[in-house]
This record gives structure tokens, sequence and C-alpha cells, in this order.
């Protein structure tokens, strides 16, 4: 398979990664007991909004910056099912790239750390009208020469 | 990229397909006014459902036929955002294989034909306590028999 | 009980009644096999819009004349658990009312008829901005007036 | 209104409350920017769920012992909306019935303790087969004991 022009990373910049707690609800849980394939999604947005608040990205600043970020591509590898009670870990990476987009590489894992599920999405730039932006954001400039500088963890 | 040995077919075996429609409802719109990403999970099992009712091979039939056919990954390409009322069609063709999983592909199409979204999934055969079954059920296997031999459409 | 005043109907003016179907989805289900209590609201809000689109009072058409009928209060009656695949009628019927509010009452029924939900909302009508609406506004006085002249069935 | 006779309570038992907090995600918003009245059922769950792991009483509890608590009836009064990344606190109480159900009453709250939201369940016993339990299970006979002796807070 090709390497993901997008994904260049010539100097090795290290993914940044945040990681946070979620129990699976009742309601989350479909008739064989584990969590129905079409709830993820939630998760992983618990897991981008999370990585978003930390570290000046959230869908709240983008609107503040004038721009969304719509989720362009979804997958989802699910490994293991997950139950009822049990809490995971979401951990949630967002991946070097200069092109004018978000790749967000995600892992569920449970009290061992074992993984549960892997995915990824694919994020582009658009102003409010949904019109693509083909360069970043000026604050999201920022927050790639911080990241690239090596201050941000 | 290697081409995929469960979809190996050298008869050429088209694809079966059944189309529905579908509507946005308010319920699944975001702020933006256009549907959630996480909601499109619902309307590909939809087109399952509804594919699995005319073959023969939905939830309940395999259930009654003592399988399961959990969903193992499942990728979306958003191409163009669903709309409030809107009324759009659901294309979901299961491609021949003889690997003992299902391979369904997903089109979203407006009115007009115009694409909105892609999406695939695999599943794969476990027995009712999850573990994984290397061969068709038989009832499966009859379904593909009357598939290869021309009877379905 | 006190009468409720918003409810007095001298005229005696008879309620305005939609039906529709619905199926209970795969993902509608809890870990008991039956419609998870907190999925009920989509179904009331499918035969709200579906009588808001016969009588010409949907979301759109309030939007259209600049007012929201945000929900004030819902209460639910769960008689009997709804099943996978069944088909289910839901019943959807305004309560004549001269307070700018709008009382809808519901009731699901299975294929002999019988009453598998109860359930009610009231909606006040408010302008985009939130802003109580004292009087009912222009399109929906024609509404009114044309349920009371008998013209609408 | 006449009292609701199940909740006859000649010794003045206090009831019983857990508060948890909870934010809005961006999944729950509608496109009017406010959590879709349907969401609600969800966070009223987490408080039940709450409050029954607080006390012994959560679902598995009740399943472990043989029995589930079906809702049998809900009602909400939405006071004012509940706005994106807002945390807001759920106010779960129990009030005390010797009758056999459970009468769960919930305030949502914001950060100045102005409520947001109010609402109620009713849950009935039942036995694993959906069979109307007539008294209370052994394990919550102990749980009201408790209670009604001033040991639990």
């Amino acid at each position: 398979m090709t390497p993901d022009p997008a994904l260049h990373n010539p100097d090795n910049i290290a993914a940044l990664e945040v990681v946070i707690e979620r129990a699976v609800r009742f309601e989350e849980l479909d008739p064989m007991g584990v969590m129905w394939h079409g709830r993820y999604a939630s998760w992983f947005e618990d897991g981008r909004e999370a990585f978003g608040r930390r570290y000046g990205i959230s869908y709240r600043d983008l609107y503040a910056n004038g721009c969304l970020a719509p989720i362009k591509r979804f997958n989802v590898d699910y490994c293991r099912p997950l139950r009822h009670d049990a809490v995971y870990r979401i951990h949630t990476r967002l991946l070097w790239s200069e092109a004018a987009r978000m790749n967000f590489q995600y892992a569920i894992r449970d009290a061992k750390g074992t993984v549960m599920t892997r995915a990824s999405t694919v994020q582009l730039f658009t102003d409010p009208g949904g019109v693509l932006l083909l360069d970043h954001p000026d604050f999201y400039k920022r927050f790639l020469a911080a990241w690239k500088n090596g201050e941000l963890r």
C-alpha cells in the first residue's frame, strides 16, 4: 500500500495522545449484551473532544475561529466486544500532518490494556458555509508550530 | 493494494443488491443542520436488514439457525451531507465470497442519484457464545448455492 | 383532578388523528430484547411529524413562519413491551385548545389493536430566540379556524 | 389530586438522594443547539444507575437477585434548555414506598443551582420472564429495612 502523502512526516514528529475513561451504559447494549457497533462513534467523539479541550482545538475553538471540521472518513475495527459497566480507556492520537486535515487514531483498551477496538477518522477544514479550506486556519497553524517545537505533550 | 483473498471471485458472480428509502429525522440532525456522522450505522443496518429479509439471511434467520454475524469492520466515506426531510435511497450490495464472512457495500444516493455516502461492513459468523465459525452454516450454504446458480435477483 | 383549562372545549371539537406504522429496529432493543424505554420519544416525534406534514404544521412549517414549538412536557405510560421486527401503529391525536400550545396524545397499538403504550406531549410556541409567544402565530390561527369549521379530517 | 397510596409515608422517612455530574455532548444537540428532548432518558438512567451502585440496587444487583425493574411510567418537565459543554448536576431521589415499586424523582440543575429539568419514573418488579412480583424481593426488603432504620445516607 502506498503511504498516505497527507501523513508525510520527514521530521518524525511524535503523535499527541489523550486518554480518557468511559463505561458502557445499559442503553448502549444490544440484545447480545454487548455494545451495539453503531454506538462507538460517540466514544471516539468523546476522545476527540477531550483531545480538543486539552490542546485548544475543540469544536468550540474551531467555531470561534470561523471554521468547522466535518468528518470525511470513519473506520472501525471491532476486535473484542465491550460489556456493561466495565470501564475502558479511549486512547486518542492525532498524527502529524501538514495537509489541511486532521487524522485521528483511536484505541479502546480494557483494564488490562488489551485492545478492544481500533478506529480512525479523517476531518477536513471548512468555513461555516461548508466550503473547503485548502490551508490551515491561523489558530491551527499556531497549534502545529507549538507541536513541532516540542512545546506540547 | 493486493486484492482481498476473501473476495476471490473467479466465476464473476454478480453482487446482489436491495434498495430502500429513508428520510432524515429531526433527531438525527446535529447543530449544523445535517445528519450527525455517528448516526449512519443505523441507516446501513436498515439496508442490511432489508437485504436479509429479502434473501432469508436476516438477524432472525441467523439466530434461528444457531448463529450470529457480528460486525468486525465498518468503514464510511462521507461525500456530501444529508439534510432534514429529504428522502434518500440506501443501496445495499452483498459481494460474492466463499470465505465464512459477509462483505456488504453501501451507497446512499439522493433523488437525482448523486452519491452522498459510501460505506462497507465485514461480518464474521459465530455461534451464540461468540465462538468463530470457520465454515458457513448450512442455511447460508444453500443461499450461496442458489445465488451461484442464478436463482436469486 | 381539576380539568386542564388549556383543554377547555365548549364546542366539543373533535381531536384530529394521524396513524403511521413503524417497526422496532435491532438497535432500539435493550438486553432484555424489548425496546429500551428511552427510545420512545423518537416514535412520538415520527407521529407528530407525520401529523404536521398532513396539516401543514410540521417543524419546517413552523420555522418558515418564524416560530418554534419546543416540548415542555412529556409523559409516557409503558403498558406492554415492544418487540423486534413487529410492526406497530402510532396514533397521534391533537386535542383542541385555544391556548397558545399544542397538546398531543399518542397510543402505540399492535396488529390486533392492543394498546402497548400511551403518551402525551405539551408544546409551547416561541420565536426563534426562544421567547414565549402568548398568542398563536397567524398560520396556526388559520389551521385552527379550518379545524373548527370542520374542513379538516 | 388524591395522594398516591403507593407513596403513603406515615413515618416521614426521608428520601435518599445521589448527585452526579454530566456534560451535554455534541451528539445530543438538536439543530437549535440545545439538547434534544428525547435524549434526557439517558441522563436519568445515569442518575438511577449511580443511585443503584451506591445502595446496592442497580440493574446488575436486581438481575443477580432474579428480578428486573422495568420502567412503567416516565414524566419530564423541560423548564430550561441544556446547552453544549455546560456541566449539569443530576439529582436522583428515591421516595419511600412500601408498595412493590420504585418511585424516583429527578432534577437537573446548572452550576448556579437553577432547576433546568424535573422528571420522575415509576418502576415495577418482575421476574426475568416479565411476570409482575407483588412483593419486594428479599434483598430489596433488606435495603428498605436499613433505610427505615436510618442506616443509609
